[in-house]
């Protein structure tokens, strides 16, 4: 600390919640006590810890330990609260108190924020509280800072990223050994890379939150979790991840938030989806547990963000770089952004998204086929990007990757052409992303 | 915006400079006037433009041209100073006019910042005023918030990037052709890759600006240019790039600031220099105009940061950026991140910072040689962790990478190595980064 600064008085933190992540938090701020004062211009203290049964943390304090969270957010003594406890309620409910007093809220609940930010920040609004939340999204990775605040001069078009980590883990398991999804997800739950129930990481809950979070950020809307379109990766087969390969493709779980203008409106579109990438884009080579973004802004160009997605001490880390704003905000009379819905852009619906196609097909083998199936596409408008056919010994593989035309469109082409007689099986269906149009 | 939010007085901006950066940040803020206004919450007005030569700048409006940037900084019409005139003075005095006036100052000014940042942080302390510099290292990738804010919780331990577009041009091309140093910035001066007098870029002086304030930010230390080694790129040979592809290497000009401990007194390294990295570490695999960095953080882990590192266009990006945080800290009452010089950690001459040495040597293809090589090493007490010989005619090359061990004590292993008569000779000396050591 400089000799002109003195140290303020210290701000008070309760801690909501201390699993592996509030753990962590509690080491932090007492291994980095001494950096944080300087930091901050005034100590951090911890004031309390509301958990559910206090005798089984004997990690932390027992001393701070409260089953009263309500009475802790309410108490005199605390001036930010920082909750990890995920999940809508109480959380919800613990905040909106925080806020309306005055307290300002660090959180990492991503289910939360995208359900209820606005109710969250109009309370932060009314009392003039700061709202964080940078570890709700992709972990350590400072992703929703450089979004809201790095970028704000600028005109962002598009976000786009691994979000998630037990799919990536489980779509990375299938590519290298060529296994199905079953036998993956069980071997990804064997080595704890997946819960015991999947449904949240698998189809695709968790990057849905994620996803309608950096969309309210990139494009100054109100986006939540309900106008995500949602696609898992229960229905990725080895076949897909075949066809992917033979074409030089990796298959990924993506979050995708994109400007999107119908009929000269501008709107945007969010989903989330399993979705082939050519495997020389830098998103092919993000494995495991790691999480990476790519965003386009007109300015700015494109920009790649990648880190540690979860865990426990990579979330903390994001959650004591927003305490550390807080404070500071706190001690010099500062505000954080507050939220910025502005735009108010309209979510279209995933019919109207313009999305590419590939489509991999068993048909027979005699002349005419090829053309039957364009005929289809022709029909519904949609343009071929590419064919290629292989004969075998009675029937034919024919693989097509369309030009961007509406989801909508797509569907009823790929709906058409399995009625086709020539067609024996659609082998794999699946769209296209990280290519020029 | 939302509807209880009133639009506040007008944010009034000077801006200093106007070539390739201020003709963009110029465009940006009429291009995007309405949504600055609601992000902001008041409207940002550019007030007057000082340039050199009001002639010479058809593209913006004349009305606003001035050649007095004096008289424009010190106008009571001016809020906030955008400064993108780059160079020392007539930047320094004009900024620390704007701060002691307590208008706020965004830079993109390296080699200002580099050298002055004390003075000038404590001028914008003085009054209360913002002093924010995203665009000064990596143009529009946003890290400088990154490391100042969201790490702000964490110790972080290194930061190693490619922050140079230029001598990342001339290395990428040394390594598709196969030609020499000299060639390459031929065709790259040819190409507008490299600036008629290159030496700011190939000897290293931009990149060590832009390591010294990536280690300020990183380390809560003040550190200026003069603190950082440097060396440039016109010493890497064909014989090194060629040495590096035979191991799986690829040359980079790397800057790195780390933390190092000698005899337990912490201290900092903070150095530009050529190293080969493993193909395929994330920053391998950077090439042209984009720079990326590598930050590792005790909690966060391994981080990357991606983008355009130059341009008009990603530069104005971050200036914009910047521009509306200081904007919305006027309009809110609101201060920016301070300077964070409290660990005023010594910066430890190269001499004593642990590095690792590739090493490649033509010697005598006879019995003996490897144990005389061998024993200089010993001599010096640097460890090898690897050694590959080849038989050639009558002569062999030996390739030797050690662990890590002080700079100094490599540098005389090598010297007396090249002076052994068994050593026909010294190919290629470079030191190895980006892997386990």
């Amino acid at each position: 600390m400089s000799s002109h600064e003195r140290v303020g008085e210290p701000i008070r933190v309760a801690l909501l919640g201390c699993g592996t992540v509030g753990t962590e938090v509690v080491r932090l701020l007492t291994d980095q006590a001494a950096d944080l004062t300087a930091r901050v211009g005034a100590p951090v203290e911890l004031t309390g810890i509301a958990v559910r049964r206090p005798n089984k943390h004997r990690e932390v304090p027992a001393e701070l330990l409260t089953t009263d969270a309500e009475a802790l957010v309410a108490s005199a003594d605390v001036d930010v609260v920082v909750e990890v406890i995920g999940g809508i309620e109480p959380a919800r409910t613990l905040l909106l108190a925080a806020l309306r007093a005055g307290k300002s809220v660090v959180t990492a609940n991503k289910a939360l924020l995208a359900e209820h930010s606005g109710e969250l920040f109009e309370a932060a609004d009314a009392s003039g509280a700061d709202l964080y939340f940078e570890a709700a999204v992709a972990g350590a990775i400072p992703l929703l800072r450089p979004l809201r605040e790095s970028l704000a001069g600028d005109r962002i078009t598009r976000v786009m990223g691994i979000v998630n980590g037990t799919t990536n883990f489980i779509l990375s398991g299938m590519d290298s050994t060529g296994a199905g999804y079953g036998e993956t997800l069980e071997e990804a739950t064997r080595l704890g890379y997946a819960e015991a129930d999947p449904t949240a990481d698998v189809d695709g809950f968790d990057a849905a939150s994620k996803a309608a979070i950096l969309a309210s950020l990139a494009f100054h809307s109100r986006v939540t979790a309900a106008d995500v379109h949602r696609e898992g990766i229960a229905s990725v087969s080895a076949a897909d991840i075949a066809a992917a390969k033979a074409l030089g493709r990796t298959v990924k779980l993506l979050a995708i938030c994109e400007r999107v203008s119908t009929d000269g409106a501008e709107g945007i579109s969010v989903r989330v989806h399993p979705a082939m990438i050519p495997s020389s884009h830098p998103l092919a080579g993000v494995h495991g547990a790691f999480n990476a973004v790519f965003v386009e802004a007109d300015a700015a160009g494109e920009m790649m963000f990648y880190g540690q997605g979860a865990g426990g001490a990579p979330t903390a880390s994001a959650v004591l770089g927003d305490l550390v704003a807080v404070a500071r905000n706190r001690v010099h009379q500062g505000r954080g952004p507050r939220e910025s819905a502005y735009a108010a852009l309209p979510v279209r619906p995933m019919g109207q998204t313009p999305t590419r196609y590939h489509i991999s097909l068993d048909v027979a083998d005699r002349a005419g086929v090829l053309s039957q199936v364009a005929a289809v596409f022709a029909e519904h408008d949609v343009s071929i990007a590419a064919v290629r056919q292989e004969g075998r010994v009675d029937d034919a593989s024919l693989v097509i990757v369309t030009h961007a035309a509406t989801d909508a469109a797509l569907r009823s082409t790929v709906d058409k052409i399995g009625g086709l007689p020539v067609v024996r099986e659609v082998v794999s269906v699946m769209r296209v992303e990280g290519e020029e149009t």
